[in-house]
C-alpha cells in the first residue's frame, strides 16, 4: 500500500510502505473509512518543528476493524470504530481520571493518512458506533478522533456554562469547533475572533453572536468594550502562539477560565502578569477518548454536524495538495477520502 | 503618632508621621489591637522589589473602629473589625464574582504597621466580629486579615477536596496556613515540604501526614514516589519563585490542580512544559474579603488557632527586629503589639 510521509518543509510524498500487522496481542487493523489533515500537521510542514527524516504522517481516522489481537475483547472485525489520536489504555490511574492523553502506556497515532492503520491498545483507544453509520455522517465522525473533541476540551476546560459569556481565539477547524462546543454547553454569547469571511460564516452558523476582527491589543480592547470593561467569563485558545495566549488571558475577567487547546509553540506565560490576572488555565492535549460516546452518540441522532469544518475533499493520494490548500489558507481543512 | 517605613533594603524605621484622618466619606479609622510582618514584607526588605523613596509598611491588621466617614453603613464606632490587605468595594462585578483583591476600586493597604490605620471603602473592606473578642484571639483573627486568608484560597484554588492528596510548596506562615485549610478541606494526605524543624513541627499541628525536606527535582522525585509516580490530586504553591512554582506543577498528577498564592517574583511558566503537564493552573492575590465571615466564625468558635504561625510577639515600636528575625528564620512571623 501507499501512505503519507513529509520529508521536510513542504515536502509531502505519497509513497510504497509496508500494510500494517498486529504487533501486539493489544493491536488492531482498521481500513480507513476517512483520515483528514490537522491544523497541528502544518507546525512541520512550515518547518517549525523539525523534521530530520522521514516520518509517517496523520492521527485522525476512523474506519472498519480489519483483524483485532488475541487479547482485544471491546471491538470486533466488521465495526465501525473511532480512536483518539493518542492511544491509551483507559485503565490506568491517569486514565481513570479522565485524562487519556496522559496514559502511562500512551503512545502517538502517526501514521493515519493511509489505506489501513495499526492502532496499538485497541480495547481502550477504540469506541465502536452502534452499526456501521451512512456514508453522509463520515466527516463528523472523522472530527471525533481529534478536532471536535479538542474544540470540546477547550470549552470545557474554559468552564462555559449555562448563561456564559464565552470567547474563542483561533478560527480554524478546532476553533470552529469550539464555537459549536461553547454553544452545545449553554453560552448565551459567543465572541469568535476571525478575519477571515469563510470562517465567521461558519462560526456563526455553529452559534456564535459576534465576530471580533482585531488582534493583539486591539482585540483584548475590543473585547473589554463589548463587556463593559469586565472580559469574558471563558476563553477558548485555539491557536498555541504567545499572541494568542496573552489575548486569551487578558481577555478574560478575574475568576474566569482561559482552556488552551492550540499546542504551545514557544509560548512563556510571564508569572507576574498571570498572578494579577486570576484567571483559571487549563488545557493540553484534549483527552477526546473521554468524549468519544458522548458525541458518537449526538452525531449518530443527527444533533451535531462538525463535519461541515471540512470544505475541501480530496482522494487520499492527493494529499500533498491537501496539506497545500490548508497552509495557504484556500482550505479550513482537507477530508481525505480512502 | 510613629509608623513603620522602609527607607531601602534592610533599613526599616518606627519614625513620625501624621495620624491619620478621615479622608473619604467611605473611609473608617481603626485603632489597631495587632499588627504583623507578612512574608512579602520581606521582598523590599530584601532588596530585590526596588525601593525609590521611604515607603510606608503594613498591610495586616484588626482592631477597634474609632471613626467612620459619614458614608459608611456597615460598621460602628468601637466594633471590632477585620479587614483585606486590598481595600475593595464589595459590589462591582469582580467582587460579585468573589474576586475582591481585583476589585475595580481596590486599594492597597499599605500603613498598617502603625497605632492607627485610614481604611478606604470601610463597607466592603472590613467585617465586625459579633462581640470584641478577648485578648488571646487577637492573633487568630489577625491571621484572617492576610495569610490565613491567603492559606485557604491556595488550598480551595487547588480544589482540595474531602480525601484528595495535597501538597504544599513553602513553610513560610502561608504554607503553613495552607497545611490547616487543606486538613479543613478534608484532604486524607497532605504532603509539607520544609527543611525546618520548628516548621515541620507546626505543619504536623495543622494536619501534615508526611514531610519532604528534598527540593527541587528531588523534591518532584519524591513526592512522586511517595504517589505511585501519580503525582498529588492538589498542590498549592506558596513562594513565588521559579524553583517552587516547576516543583509544584511537576508534583501535580494530570487533571490535577495548582494553587498559587506566593507573590510571583520573575516566574515564566513554559507553555510547552505546561501544555503536556495537564494542570490547572490557578491563583494570585487570595480574594481574603470573600472568606473573612466564614473564617471569623470558625476562630471565635475556637475550631482554629492560626495564631500559632507567630513565634514572636514584639512591641510595633521593636518592628525594625520583626522584620530581621523573619529575614534570618529565627521567626517564622512576627505579630506586633501595639
Amino acid at each position: 500500500m501507499k501512505g503519507t510521509f513529509i520529508h521536510g518543509s513542504k515536502d509531502i510524498w505519497f509513497e510504497d510502505r509496508p500494510e500494517p500487522k498486529i504487533e501486539k496481542p493489544t493491536d488492531a487493523i482498521i481500513k480507513l473509512s476517512a483520515t483528514c489533515v490537522c491544523g497541528s500537521d502544518l507546525w512541520p510542514y512550515r518547518g517549525i518543528n523539525k523534521i530530520d527524516k522521514p516520518m509517517p504522517m496523520g492521527h485522525e481516522y476512523c474506519g472498519i476493524v480489519q483483524e483485532v489481537g488475541s487479547a482485544v475483547k471491546n471491538v470486533k472485525k466488521g465495526q465501525f470504530v473511532i480512536g483518539s489520536f493518542f492511544a491509551s489504555d483507559n485503565t490506568c490511574l491517569h486514565c481513570l481520571n479522565g485524562y487519556q492523553t496522559s496514559c502511562q502506556h500512551r503512545e502517538f497515532v502517526s501514521e493515519a493518512q493511509a489505506p489501513y492503520l495499526r492502532v496499538p491498545l485497541a480495547d481502550g483507544t477504540l469506541v465502536p458506533t452502534s452499526e456501521v453509520p451512512s456514508e453522509e455522517l463520515i466527516p463528523s465522525l472523522l472530527t471525533l478522533s481529534d478536532v471536535m473533541g479538542t474544540g470540546w476540551f477547550a470549552a470545557e476546560a474554559a468552564q462555559v456554562k449555562q448563561g456564559s459569556t464565552a470567547l474563542v481565539v483561533g478560527d480554524g477547524a478546532v476553533g470552529l469547533l469550539g464555537v459549536l462546543s461553547a454553544k452545545l454547553m449553554g453560552a448565551n454569547r459567543i465572541i469568535a475572533m476571525s478575519r477571515h469571511e469563510t470562517r465567521q460564516k461558519i462560526a456563526k452558523e455553529f452559534g456564535a453572536t459576534d465576530i471580533v476582527s482585531e488582534r493583539g491589543d486591539a482585540g483584548v480592547a475590543r473585547v473589554k468594550d463589548m463587556t463593559k470593561g469586565i472580559g469574558v467569563d471563558s476563553t477558548l485558545e485555539c491557536v498555541g502562539t504567545q499572541e494568542s495566549m496573552m489575548q486569551a488571558i487578558q481577555s478574560t475577567r478575574p475568576g474566569g477560565y482561559v482552556g488552551f487547546v492550540g499546542v504551545s509553540h514557544g509560548v512563556e506565560i510571564n508569572g507576574d502578569q498571570f498572578f494579577y490576572s486570576h484567571v483559571h488555565l487549563h488545557g493540553g492535549p484534549a483527552p477526546v477518548r473521554r468524549f468519544l460516546p458522548d458525541l458518537i452518540g449526538r452525531v449518530m441522532k443527527r444533533e451535531i454536524d462538525p463535519g461541515k469544518v471540512f470544505d475541501l475533499t480530496l482522494p487520499l493520494e492527493m494529499v500533498a495538495e491537501g496539506y497545500k490548500a490548508m497552509d495557504e489558507r484556500r482550505a479550513i481543512k482537507t477530508l481525505l477520502k480512502v
